[in-house]
């Protein structure tokens, strides 16, 4: 029964965490419940990076209620001194009692530190409580804190026979409006999102944020344009969006483009080539290391190759239209593919949805099956 | 409340019809239920081409119990001699005062035949109950009977990107056995399975239906095959199968290689060919001549293409395994595509099923959106 209690304020804690999606990065979602005598006294969350900590709002939602009190917690309360307080001298001074946390802070770092804290100074720690959902709300946080780069989603929309545009590079509309909804709420979960030069040369995107009923987030922009031949009236290139725009290029860069784009306000970041390619597993640490810890990456074929032959995507998010092109088109991924059907990569944990006319297939990205001696990895 | 009666015994009776999916055929799935103060004295189904038609199973199953009595049956009895008698008389001779039908005969010589003799001779006769799902029952039959083509259904087995086999032709296996059963079930419910010669020499299939628990029929065998350049150790070619092969040539076919097949019992059919390839809505009217009144089309990417973009493909079944390959290998559509998106088939009442890992997509084939003038109809 104690274990029933303690999963349902928990999974209050999750939802709470939940509204702050997309609005918290680097930090993680945080939610925050207060239980006196079987009654919820506070409730809070992380409502964005740089405000309260979840853990602060709920005792301040308690006012004096928090006496004796268990807080819910959806992650290990911190223990440092950042851009707030520490959260577990909160806790001391509300005078709560007993603490049931999620999941320990993920940072290798300080991991543990936040309950030794608490459990030193008398208060009861409980761990672990749902620790699978939020593991999973916390997922772009958990990559990020533990490998140094961003949680990578591939998305791509496509139709049924797998192409993102015909042959001649059109692609406007492949999927319909609640699918491309779903995309502009992707934008507002990510902190960054990526394409490839010949996306922005066959379709302009603005690659920001437009969603009806909610305010959402621009992503921060992000083109591989190795030998920096982006058109320079791009949208992305253009002001407007609440974001920055970086352009990664390799050292073949023109340095009159590259002076004209900087002074636009275009952040150019010159990265280390390997076989005529970006190599873009040292580019996920760099963006890691600027504190994108989620990556949507939007195309095109070859990106989305060069990504996943990489090891670098997480997750698959892939729309596909009631259509069939019904002949040579643009395919999903392009590029050189592997000789032997056992050497594709694995998705696991798929999952369908219908939205609108449309199909969302979404995954985890497993390893490719067998190791392929003839298979070249991109870089 | 009359009208829920009735669609209780006609679903009943679509229920016995569909024992007969895949034995039937060039005949419909019939059932018959005969229904006596509201209680059932007598059931049958049309069991097998040339055996008992449902009515008459159904009214020697109830024995003299048929006197005053209702039929239910999914198709309006039948009015002519064929190789059994009318079932319009049996009903008659054997008492039944009311007859309810879900639909009437598709053939255009025939239709009404049936109802119009009952009404005359003093029977109630009802029509159009649980329509729909009859037509559905019989989509097969009522396509042949009213344009003299099969049914055609478009079967492929890709990954999440949309490749059918690796660059080298490597496809063993995309999908995994449960999809691989759904295909033998449809191998059975069809008359005949039809592939392309590039097909046969890449995986040398048996195109045989194998089901594990329970009998199944093996389809008519259809190789499109142009120059007549089979290997001729393949396996369609040798004995085995409890049905024939035929092969589609045009007129290049050498006469030594073509006496040879012959010689192994093979059927070869010489069809026009236009602009070098087989003219196959021409061959489609052939297929339905011969009593083809379903074809299942297992590929390769030009085969599909062709049958699509000439307009000739009913139903789509596509399975998606949960793999990426993740760069060039063949695609699920090849040959010419369009230059606008716009210009993709619509699928229309697109389902999505489980099967194992896999998914399976299927749909009715609508029109290409946009009739546009830079797409070229393949023949």
């Amino acid at each position: 029964m104690m274990q029933d209690t303690d999963t349902h304020y928990m999974q209050m804690a999750l939802g709470l965490a939940a509204n702050g999606r997309g609005f918290t990065s680097p930090n993680p979602m945080v939610g925050a419940v207060i239980v006196r005598d079987g009654e919820v006294v506070g409730k809070g969350w992380h409502e964005f990076a740089g405000g309260p900590h979840a853990e602060v709002n709920a005792i301040a939602d308690a006012g004096n209620l928090s006496q004796g009190a268990t807080l819910y917690v959806t992650l290990e309360p911190c223990h440092h001194h950042g851009r707030t307080p520490p959260c577990t001298e909160a806790i001391l001074a509300a005078g709560i009692s007993r603490v049931v946390v999620a999941m320990t802070d993920p940072n290798p770092r300080v991991t543990g530190g936040g309950n030794t804290f608490l459990l030193a100074n008398g208060i009861d720690v409980t761990t672990g409580i749902c620790e699978a959902d939020a593991r999973q709300l916390n997922r772009f946080f958990i990559k990020h804190a533990q490998t140094g780069r961003p949680y990578v989603i591939l998305k791509s929309a496509a139709t049924l026979d797998g192409r993102i545009a015909t042959r001649t590079g059109d692609s406007k509309w492949v999927t319909g409006a609640a699918a491309r909804t779903r995309g502009h709420e992707l934008r507002h979960e990510v902190d960054g999102v990526m394409v490839g030069v010949n996306t922005i040369k066959a379709d302009d995107p603005s690659l920001t944020t437009r969603l009806e009923h909610t305010r959402g987030i621009d992503p921060i922009r992000i083109v591989l344009d190795t030998r920096l031949t982006i058109p320079e009236n791009s949208k992305v290139l253009q002001g407007g969006a609440a974001s920055d725009t970086l352009i990664i290029t390799g050292n073949y860069a023109d340095d009159d483009r590259r002076q004209r784009l900087s002074a636009q306000g275009v952040r150019i970041i010159e990265t280390p080539v390997r076989d005529g390619r970006i190599d873009l597993a040292l580019l996920m640490d760099r963006l890691g290391a600027m504190d994108i810890t989620s990556l949507l990456v939007e195309g095109g074929g070859q990106v989305a190759a060069a990504m996943l032959n990489a090891g670098l995507v997480d997750r698959i998010c892939f729309f596909f239209a009631p259509k069939i092109l019904g002949g040579e088109g643009i395919s999903m991924c392009s590029g050189p593919g592997p000789e032997k059907m056992a050497d594709a990569i694995r998705i696991d944990n798929m999952e369908i949805h219908r939205l609108g006319d449309d199909i969302l297939i979404e995954g985890d990205v497993g390893k490719r099956q067998v190791q392929g001696s003839g298979f070249k990895v991109q870089g």
